[in-house]
């Protein structure tokens, strides 16, 4: 990506390995992210550009001396941050954070939108896939690499539990993984606040209980009536805007708690103040993935969620730049990557 | 308090019972808030005024029909906020989020900082204490209604456990009872964020482990420092003010938690995204006292911790509107009312 709206494909020096603790990677799929369109619309122009993509499966082509856990001809699934998986906040569960980790891209590191990627940390970084590269489970997979994991983390955050209600805020990838989170939880009651038709029908599928199509004021009075005048106990923000951050906070309820992982593009959080009168509690951050691929994965392969039904167009490598287009027109909800 | 600044004894009409869940109570010790002087920095002048004092111990002299729990004759120490002890909230133990409760004070209600209140809800409000009303205790037993609650709660929601680092930012009496509260929850580390002698001084013999008196970015690496360039566990931030929530949120670990209590002086919370990334959790808001009240007794009474050392002063009625100007002056930690 050059600059906002300019994403082109294009050939770079093979990737390699550079340390004992690489692995080299060819992708096999890939997509695009919904945080990929903030740089989409706003990106300031460069000559160097930036390499894109943090969510992919791949089959490990190598690996230096010091790697232990996969070996060449692994299928992996890779979080959008890469861990050593060994520091004090990887022990913890918390991999964005470690301390020798780092994330995909820009111009320093490879992206999952292209053909091969350096994976440096290999041990602690990617998790090994026990199927073949072309099953149809695939797209599941995929998502636990960034979508559903986040959408997971949203509603942990957001402290979903058995016969609690949950409000989503966003009809995108990451709100409609959070509506299967919350479900998965144990949320009794779950509203999902979004107005495209398409998206509403898979919030439904995948176990939504109401919709509020209304924004603003109007939204935070539906979801009021929709929860006995007290708000809901979990509300998950899958935005990150200014307005879709108030609209949370606004309808938690008392003690209630609201996991934030849209990118928040503020740089306050707006409407503190009254959720701090109700003791509202805001968590959330990226998700840390690593942690959550090996809880949510048997629940993928086993079919007991289906978060691959997110992906609603599939490009090659060529089509990802039509693919970018797609997505921020909202034609798309989210668009897989075949090589 | 009539305005910033202009705080007035004087006589109004007696106290008395309106509704027979009522109690009528006659205040023997009660004290100033560091709240309190929010309005004594800013309140804009009114011609009714508006009643004080929200930190109270008093005898019952009459109660309604319909109260059960308390007598004439009892003892009691009373929350900062009253509440039903039935609803949803008090039912969880969020008391200030009572759907039938409030807060003293104000035009409609007694405050504290007189000779006698109409407690509404006396069954679910009051706490009847085991001592009588000239205990050496009483200090003590008088900051359960709000200063050491309140400290408790920003320990509670900074999520203190054993082992783990605390930061406190604001050395007044909230903060100082944040020490007393971290150490007794297991903090291994307690830093306290604070520059005055007097303050710091009762910080240490409350178990502050470490002291850091600089402030902004000085005060930001020198807790780095203390917490091997990670930061704290967990930051209570008891002040309310845009930079010590900066603070607060800057010297937090990744995963970490800030329990915030200062009564927020903005409506945004800044510096929320930096705190975004590191998936900080934030919590606070108002304490519910009462249902602190009974587990942080006992502790009062067998003198395992001693937070009425945070009045440093005592005063009669007539000598509130000095208590505060002492109190807003930093010549006083904070004031106690005997009648």
């Amino acid at each position: 990506m050059y600059g906002a709206g300019d994403v082109r494909v294009e050939n770079v020096p093979d990737a390699s390995l550079k340390k004992s603790t690489d692995a080299l990677l060819r992708v096999t799929r890939a997509c695009i992210c919904g945080s990929d369109l903030w740089p989409y619309k706003n990106m300031e122009r460069t000559a160097e550009g930036s390499r894109m993509g943090h969510e992919f499966i791949g089959v490990i082509e190598e690996v230096g001396k010091d790697v232990r856990t996969v070996k060449r001809g692994d299928l992996v699934v890779v979080p959008f941050a890469w861990s050593d998986g060994t520091c004090e906040f990887c022990r913890k569960g918390l991999q964005t954070s470690c301390l020798h980790g780092g994330f995909w891209g820009g111009t320093k590191l490879d992206g999952g939108q292209g053909e091969a990627v350096r994976v440096p940390q290999a041990d602690g970084t990617v998790v090994k896939l026990p199927v073949g590269p072309d099953d149809e489970i695939m797209p599941g997979l995929l998502t636990l690499s960034d979508v559903m994991s986040t959408g997971h983390h949203a509603a942990v955050c957001a402290q979903v539990a058995p016969g609690k209600s949950a409000a989503v805020v966003g009809d995108g990838a990451v709100g409609l993984c959070g509506v299967i989170a919350a479900r998965r939880l144990g949320a009794e009651q779950v509203i999902m606040l979004g107005r495209h038709p398409d998206r509403i029908k898979l919030a439904k599928e995948f176990g939504a209980t109401d919709i509020v199509s209304e924004r603003g004021e109007a939204a935070v009075e539906k979801v009021m009536k929709l929860t006995n005048g007290l708000g809901a106990h979990s509300v998950l923000e899958c935005v990150g805007l200014h307005d879709s951050n108030v609209t949370a906070l606004s309808i938690a309820r008392p003690g209630g708690a609201v996991g934030r992982v849209g990118v928040p593009q503020d740089d306050d959080l707006p409407k503190a103040t009254p959720a701090f009168f109700k003791n509202i509690t805001v968590a959330g951050g990226p998700a840390p993935a690593r942690a959550y691929i090996e809880e949510l994965m048997p629940d993928v392969l086993e079919g007991r969620i289906q978060p691959g039904r997110v992906f609603d167009r599939i490009t090659d490598l060529d089509g990802v730049p039509d693919g970018y287009r797609a997505m921020n027109d909202r034609e798309a909800i989210k668009v897989m990557i075949e090589f």
